[in-house]
C-alpha cells in the first residue's frame, strides 16, 4: 500500500502580512525509506514565528524556504518504518520533517522521545525549541540576575511565558506585555508575573511608556525582546543604566507594518549610549551545545508542576496555514500547534 | 594685584545646531584659594564633542550646564598660587576646570603631570580622555581581536585615530570613515589604515554601504561608532555575523538634524537579530578603574613614536565657542585644543 503525504508549500512570497495565497497543499506518494533512514507518520507540528522570516528571499539567519518548497517547521511523529539501526515501527521521534503529514528522514537528523516523561508535544514546547530559545536569552545573552526588574514581550506565547517563569523563578520582578485582558490575566494569575501591560490597550509607543514607567519605576533591568513595534517604543525610555536587550524576534515588524511606532533611530542610539545599554540578538540553533543544561535547569520545573505552559492546538494540517497567519497578529494563547494525526 | 578670571558660559541652550548667541563671556576676579584649594591659570582647554550634549536639558549620562553656568571641560594649566600640600606654583596640573582662563579648584580634583614626559597637551588627547576612551571602546566594549575587520567613523578625530592605530598595532585589518580627501590621506598614508571613505563623497547610507563593501567584503568585525547618521546607515548592511558596536558618540545627531539617514529601525533591530550583533554603548568615565590598563598599553607607542596624533589649536579662549562649532561639523582636523595662555 502506498501512503499518501501530504505537505503545505510555499506558493508564492508574502508581500507583507500573508495570506492564503502564499500557501499550496499537495499530495504525493511517500517514498521508501532508504538505508539509514525511517518513515514517520506525524502527530504534531510546531508553529513558530521564525518561520515568517523564512518566506522571504531577503538574507537571514538560514537559508529562505525556496518557493515551492515545503514550509520548514519541527514535528513530532510516530516511526512507521525503519531501515535505520536504532529506530522501529512505534518509536516517538521529533525532527525537522517540515508542514507535512508524513516524512522519510535519515535518521541522524531525529531525536526519540519517550513518552512517559511528559507529553510528546513539549518536544515542541516547554522542553524544545521555544523552551531553549526562553532560557538562552535569559541566561547567556541577557546575563540576568537575581531581583532584576525583566520585561518580557509576547509573555503567554511559547517562549515569553517559560522566560517569565524561569525569571520568577531565580527572584526577579517580571512585567509581561500581552495581547488583551485575558492573556493578562493569564500572565499574572496562572504565570505569576507581577504585572501584565495589555498593549490592545496601548494607543502607541508613548501610552506604552506611561504604563512601563508605573510598572517599573526603577527602570527595566533587562527586556527580552519578541515584538519590536510600540511596545519597544515603550520599553526604551525605561530602561535602567547598563540595562540589556536580549533580541529575540519582531514579530510586530515580520509582516512589514508598523514601521513608524514612535520610536526615532537617533533616540535609540542616544538611549543605548547614555544609559550603556547592551542588546544582542541571538538565534538558538547557535546554542545547541547548551541544551542539556537547558533540560537540566527547566525540566524539574515541568516535572514538578511549577511551570505552567499552555498549548493552542488547530486540527488539521490542511488548517496550518490559517493558524500560522492567526499567531502572526497574536490570536494565538499559548503554544501554537497543530495536530497532524491522531495519538500514537 | 587681583587676577581677572575670564570664563565662558551657556547663554541659552541650542535649538539643533549651537550658535553665537548660546555663549557668552564674562570677566570676574580671581577668587584667592582657600584651605586645600589652588589658583591656576589656564594654557590649553579641550573641545571634545560630548560637550555638545551637556548644553542640552534633558537627560544624559552627566547633569547638563545650567544655564548661565560655565561651559564644563578638561584643561591643562600652571599653579599660580597654592594653599594645598603637595602643590606648588609652577606645577603643571590637568582637571575640569571648564572653560576658563584662570580657576581655584579643590587640589583633589587636579592631577599633577611632569613635562618632561610628553607634551603636556597629550593629557588632554592621546594620553587622556580621548585616548582613554579610544582603547575602552575597542578593548572592552568591542572586544577586538586580532585579524577582525574594524571600521572607525570620525577617524582621524582625537578618538578615532588612536583606537584605528592600536587596532593597527594588534593585527587587524582597519577602515576609516573621515570627511574630505586630506583626512582620507592622513589616514592611509600617516595613521596607515588600510582604507579610509570620504563620507563627503557619499551622498547618503546607500552609497557609504556600497563604498563599505567593497572596502570590507567579508564583512565588518568591529565598528567603532562616533558619528551617527549616513555612516551608520551604510556600516548596518555590512556588519559580520557575531558583529560588535561600540557606541562611543554620535557626533552626526548631536545637533538634531540628520534624523533620516536611510536606515529604518525595523531594519537595524532585524540586522542585530539575524547576524547576532551586539550592541553596546560606554562612557569612559565608568571604565577609569582601567587608566593604568590603557596608559601601560599606549604609553609605549606613544613614546616610540609609533602612535601618530595630530593637534587642531585654536588661540584664545574667546575664540572657543567658533571653534567648538566647527568641531561639531567636523571642521577640525586632529584632536581640537584651545590655547588659553602660553607655555609655562
Amino acid at each position: 500500500m502506498t501512503q499518501t503525504r501530504r505537505s503545505i508549500h510555499l506558493a508564492e512570497r508574502p508581500k507583507g502580512k500573508p495570506t492564503d495565497a502564499n500557501f499550496r497543499l499537495e499530495e504525493h506518494p511517500l517514498a521508501d525509506p532508504g538505508d539509514g533512514e525511517v518513515a514517520i507518520r506525524v502527530i504534531w507540528l510546531s508553529l513558530d514565528p521564525y518561520m515568517r522570516g523564512r518566506m522571504d528571499a531577503g538574507p537571514s539567519y538560514a537559508d529562505p524556504v525556496p518557493v515551492d518548497g515545503v514550509m520548514t517547521g519541527q514535528t513530532v511523529g510516530e516511526v512507521i518504518a525503519s531501515n535505520a539501526d536504532g529506530f522501529a515501527a512505534g518509536d516517538i521521534v521529533t525532527g525537522a520533517t517540515g508542514w507535512v503529514s508524513h516524512a522519510v528522514m535519515d535518521a541522524k537528523e531525529l531525536r526519540k522521545l519517550d513518552p512517559s516523561l511528559a507529553p510528546v508535544q513539549s518536544a515542541l514546547g516547554v522542553l524544545g525549541m521555544p523552551g531553549m530559545t526562553a532560557w538562552t536569552g535569559l541566561t547567556d545573552i541577557m546575563e540576568q540576575r537575581e531581583g532584576e526588574t525583566i520585561a518580557i514581550s509576547a509573555a503567554t506565547g511559547a517562549v515569553g511565558s517559560v522566560a517569565g517563569q524561569i525569571a520568577k523563578a531565580r527572584g526577579c520582578r517580571v512585567i509581561g506585555i500581552a495581547g488583551g485582558p485575558e492573556k493578562c490575566a493569564f500572565a499574572t494569575d496562572t504565570l505569576g508575573f507581577d504585572a501584565c501591560i495589555d498593549h490592545h490597550a496601548m494607543t502607541d509607543g508613548k501610552a506604552m511608556a506611561e504604563a512601563l514607567a508605573k510598572a517599573a519605576p526603577d527602570g527595566i533591568d533587562g527586556y527580552f525582546e519578541n515584538v519590536g513595534g510600540k511596545t519597544l517604543a515603550g520599553i526604551i525610555p525605561n530602561m535602567a543604566e547598563g540595562g540589556r536587550i536580549a533580541v529575540c524576534g519582531m514579530v510586530a515588524w515580520y509582516s512589514g507594518d508598523n514601521l513608524s511606532e514612535g520610536l526615532p533611530l537617533p533616540v535609540l542610539w542616544r538611549t543605548i549610549l547614555t544609559r550603556r545599554l547592551r542588546v544582542r540578538g541571538f538565534i538558538v540553533m547557535d546554542h545547541y551545545d547548551r541544551f542539556d543544561a537547558f533540560v537540566s535547569d527547566v525540566a524539574p520545573l515541568v516535572r514538578s508542576g511549577k511551570l505552567h505552559y499552555r498549548e493552542d492546538v488547530t486540527d488539521g494540517l490542511e488548517n496550518a496555514p490559517a493558524a500560522f497567519m492567526d499567531m502572526l497578529t497574536g490570536g494565538n494563547f499559548g503554544k501554537a500547534l497543530v495536530r497532524v494525526g491522531p495519538d500514537a
